[in-house]
């Protein structure tokens, strides 16, 4: 199932130097591709590599193919986002390859016969979609998947293995959720009389925009009286979790682990380190970044890097320095000491 | 389905002031309720919008009816503990709401001849319980929920879609458990060989008090020789992990991505904030608050609020305070230095 | 279901001393132990206990067996590791008491025809196998499980209900994998495009060595290009994060919470304790001890153990310290101004 030169510059743009009618059955990185791939050149620092790569074919800048083009054999796609170049046609091989869509409802899932699904979509094997639910045109809904009761999912939209789906929750278009995943499920809101928690009925959904992924075992819930909302462009990575009524801006990507608790308030563009954890009831602008391990105790109203974790030392070192951080008020008293004893002498002095 | 004040009173209390005929059909916050609602006041911060708001009724303290009551045109229900009183309420208009249970088993369940069903419990679609396992009355097992060997579910307890529960353990009545949760899997414990790490059987079991409620995606671990406890009235949240042998104490409450190692003996009414972690082999007293992102490295002997995280700051601020905390013994040492100086300054001076 | 003294040692090795027709069913901890248990001594600071215990018998070291071997009335097993020892004993017991395996496939589980599935394997209620997929002999695959196209179960590896294996894992021998595991889903990788993120297709796969364990609710995800490879022995426990394309070496130990982002090699033999968390793109050296709650943000070359985590305060204290930590700068600058001062008067009294 190879691919010609030509009909990917068709598909994806940029500009071919070199024979069109070149076959490849692939991408490879740099250093591993063969004869039948073509590979990229994102990372100045390999150029030499990229001058010396087997593959048939390479995607680079036009900066970077002054410099690393004569020296290469191969044809050259010059693209003004050689990474980006790369992902889209590895998405155009990961479609050649992929098995084509069965349209159809597996004899073994139980669907209500209330629910709406489309008649080119899928659903797997053992999956149970509920009454009033609404499955999306070309939508894959896989094996033991839960749709419940009126919950939404969208046209081209893929539920890996064993998602479930509360109740009334809503999902965009080409949606990717991973297996494990938990949409809607209660957000923990209790009010506490006598020393015993009384549980907050949680009436609000979880609404999820366009083109959205979600990974594995990662757990989004649903609103107390309002939503929950994750806007369009989000990407979230395993094991994650948010808390209720948090909002997501649009295109802000999470890594795993990541905790946001209730009533979270995140911007547009922002990026979050592995299990770095949001605090609730706070607001983060647009374009901010937080460092993996890093606790968001405040809201942060300006864009940048933001960061706070305790660094890594060798055992016996992180003991000495954790034992003077217990101390340190003591420390600044010392100091305070010092000055004053200072400032009495040079008074004496004058 | 809208509910009379004169009802709610009768049911849950409360001083009514004004038409006990007027009905609502749901709570609203204070600032986003209509003439259909009836909202609360339980932050003394939020007076001003109490008197402004649409609500058709008010619950509220004597303090701020005092305060507030003149001013509001609606009915007010006066209740010792409005947030209680606010949540009592809307677990009403929830039952009211909720889709009534049928009992039964569904014909896709795969249910051991050997298990005990209560005949007004419901079984889901895909749920497998085992041999000797036991279903209280009204339980609700969801879609593709697992019910291991000799389980046991309490009355009135709700599993949501795809909750495993493993063999022999106890659910008591009344509890909540969110999808993806997993009660009973094997402990960690290894005996290391020569390099190679021996796995202990796990042997003990999960006993899960009354009206415990865990979110989703929550792992509890069984005991190795004894059991691991959850005492009645404990709220776990999501992706929260409880290793084996813990003791949980009664109505404690812990936020998402919290975790317990084994062995771990935690008090009563303590709170943990999220991703908090809690080594095993210590203990916590009674009524203990524990701050979200922090590491509970020793046991903690009395109550009290802790904490243990590192201060956010923009990453070029937290560089340079890095930087300092891995010198801090170099610090020490200089200002040793520097009183020593001072000192015999001083004496010779005399 | 008892064991005579005899059969252990045959099975076991070790060294009986006392009457070998004993008979005992199970192990139970020293203190608990009944004239009906074989209980041990692994630590010597339980040696008191020891002699006290009511065990029909005892395992403990030759050395242990100096001191404690004469006032203990029972007999005893001398072992050359005696926790190691109870481990295994604790493994007969376990075998003893376990349902046998029932070979064959649920008639409610979805196999594909072009499945290969070992007769003497086990296939649960509801668990679905895909296309060319194959199960080893003695696999046991519970209910619910998704095996997907390709993917290769080794022989005598045990999957717990709910387990998810992405298309073309492979999954060594004797393994377990407990409940909501997920292997195989995406790596979290994509390239960004004036602000939104263009996902880059993961076309790696997992490969999981023999005697793997890995816990509840744990995620290991595919390789991009290449694969996210777990060597021999690894035991991990539950609600881990692995990122693609890394590498953990033989023999290495993670408590639960650990994270591990992408492209992270980490060594063999070593161990992480709970909510360790590892960046990517760096490597960690064999036999590296990582303390709970640390976040290792750069490589690690040498083994030892290391350590990372803000030290546990009362909240008031650690509002204390946190506040001058973050003035560190400052407080840095004023001991260099002492520094100074005191510097120009020595240079006066000259």
């Amino acid at each position: 199932m190879s691919t010609r030169l030509k009909e990917l510059v068709e598909r994806l743009g940029g500009r071919l130097i070199g024979d069109e009618t070149i076959e490849v059955i692939g991408i490879a990185p740099l250093s591993e591709a063969q004869s039948s791939h073509i590979t990229f050149l994102s990372n100045p620092k390999f150029r030499a590599q990229a001058s010396q790569t087997k593959a048939a074919a390479l995607i680079l800048s036009a900066d970077d193919d002054k410099i690393v083009g004569a020296g290469y054999s191969g044809a050259r796609i010059i693209a003004a986002n050689p990474y980006a170049y790369f992902a889209r046609a590895a998405q155009l091989f990961a479609q050649k390859r992929a098995v084509p869509l069965q349209p159809g409802i597996h004899p073994s899932a139980s669907v209500d016969q209330t629910a709406q699904i489309a008649p080119d979509a899928n659903i797997g094997p053992n999956a149970v979609v509920e009454a009033d639910a609404v499955i999306g045109s070309r939508a894959r809904i896989d094996a033991a998947c839960f749709i419940g009761r009126s919950a939404k999912i969208g046209a081209d939209t893929h539920l890996y293995p064993r998602v479930t789906i509360y109740e009334a929750c809503e999902i965009g278009q080409r949606g990717i959720i991973h297996s494990g995943a938990v949409i809607g499920a209660d957000g923990f809101g209790f009010a506490n009389e006598a020393g015993v928690w009384i549980k907050i009925p949680q009436v609000g959904r979880v609404l999820i925009g366009d083109d959205v992924e979600i990974g594995a075992n990662t757990s989004i819930d649903r609103g107390a009286l309002n939503d929950t909302i994750i806007e369009e462009g989000v990407k979230l990575d395993n094991q994650i979790q948010i808390g209720h009524n948090c909002r997501i801006g649009a295109h802000t990507l999470m890594s795993g682990c990541v905790g946001v608790a209730g009533s979270a308030i995140i911007g547009k563009h922002c990026t979050f380190g592995g299990a770095a954890m949001i605090l609730g009831q706070l607001s983060i602008a647009d374009h901010v970044t937080v460092s993996s391990g890093t606790l968001v105790s405040r809201s942060i109203t300006e864009p940048g890097m933001y960061t706070g974790f305790y660094p890594l030392a060798k055992n016996a070192d992180w003991e000495k320095t954790a034992a003077i951080v217990r101390n340190l008020p003591t420390m600044r008293e010392k100091i305070r000491e010092l000055e004053k004893i200072i400032k009495s002498q040079n008074d004496d002095n004058k």
